[in-house]
């Protein structure tokens, strides 16, 4: 009995200590697009894409996203847990809905403040961007949908080149047009 | 006899007037990057998919380059014959290299004149643009290198939206790190 008691503490304690994972959600075309502009989201991606996506969001506690993207899904996103990113200030928080500006506040010590295990990243670019740069992309799961837009927003937006290493841990052909989903994992510099 | 002969000379007909196949070789990153900058060529891909490339341009008649590009790698492409796209006018045609300016040539004209019948893309972004743009992309061999640079040339550099649908035939792990080789097929139109 004790020995039982004394392990379901020290379970209860790794579950406490454990990492917050941040986890990048991504459809892009052939040529690296999320979208052919700022008001353009994802009315372009497959049915697959989206099924996964959503099941993927009911998994995390929290979704990291733009505020040009929350507008795009309100109606989806107003059932989640979201952090909006927005620089500007006359924002209106909600139950589920914060706004926090990147450039005034620690994202990562605000969401660890929260208890916040699993965090989805929606993006867009710049949010994408600045998790990525911030050390806070573990995992990216991004879908390539077989569709060339020749031009467009991109997955990322940096002001500096980066040369970041992700792991490719498996792929999947998700339909008969050939839309694919990659999983790749940050590699652990430490 | 008759039968044998007859039989022969359909075949050479049918080698005639087989189409040409134009086959678009590229490299990218994680976030769609064929390079950082115009320079820049291809010191970051893996060994596993210059291997790769050297073996496709080894089946292919001819290899359609930009000029940029092809200056970054005048040593390997020395020994095949090229079509290098430039506008300049001071160019000097060689044995197996002549340069074509696509604004005052009708490429596919061009090739066909010559007989050509596989024939290799190889970028840079402009060089694959116009190919795109004048349906002289029948496969494209898409390597995914998983790395990041943030920002840099994308793989297209299209005036207009498009919204060209490819087919992905087949998927292949080239490497452990995860570079993935994507083979496409453009979809027929007609």
């Amino acid at each position: 009995m004790v020995l039982v008691y004394v392990g379901a503490v020290f379970k209860n304690i790794e579950i406490a200590m454990a990492k917050a994972t941040y986890i990048a959600i991504a459809a892009i075309t052939i040529d690296g697009k999320i979208a052919k502009g700022p008001k353009h989201f994802s009315d372009w991606t497959s049915p697959e894409d989206k099924k996964f996506m959503r099941a993927l969001l009911n998994k995390c506690d929290v979704v990291i996203v733009g505020n040009n993207t929350y507008k795009t899904a309100i109606k989806p996103l107003s059932k989640k847990n979201c952090i909006v990113l927005s620089r500007s200030e006359n924002q209106t928080n909600q139950k589920n809905r914060i706004y926090v500006n990147p450039d005034k506040t620690d994202l990562r010590k605000f969401i660890g403040g929260r208890g916040y295990k699993k965090i989805a990243i929606l993006g867009g670019a710049q949010t994408y961007t600045y998790c990525l740069e911030h050390s806070m992309m573990d995992e990216l799961y991004l879908t390539i949908e077989p569709i060339v837009f020749g031009r467009g927003i991109d997955l990322f937006a940096s002001k500096n080149y980066l040369y970041s290493k992700l792991q490719l841990i498996s792929t999947k052909k998700l339909n008969n047009q050939g839309s694919l989903l990659l999983y790749y994992k940050a590699i652990d510099k430490t």
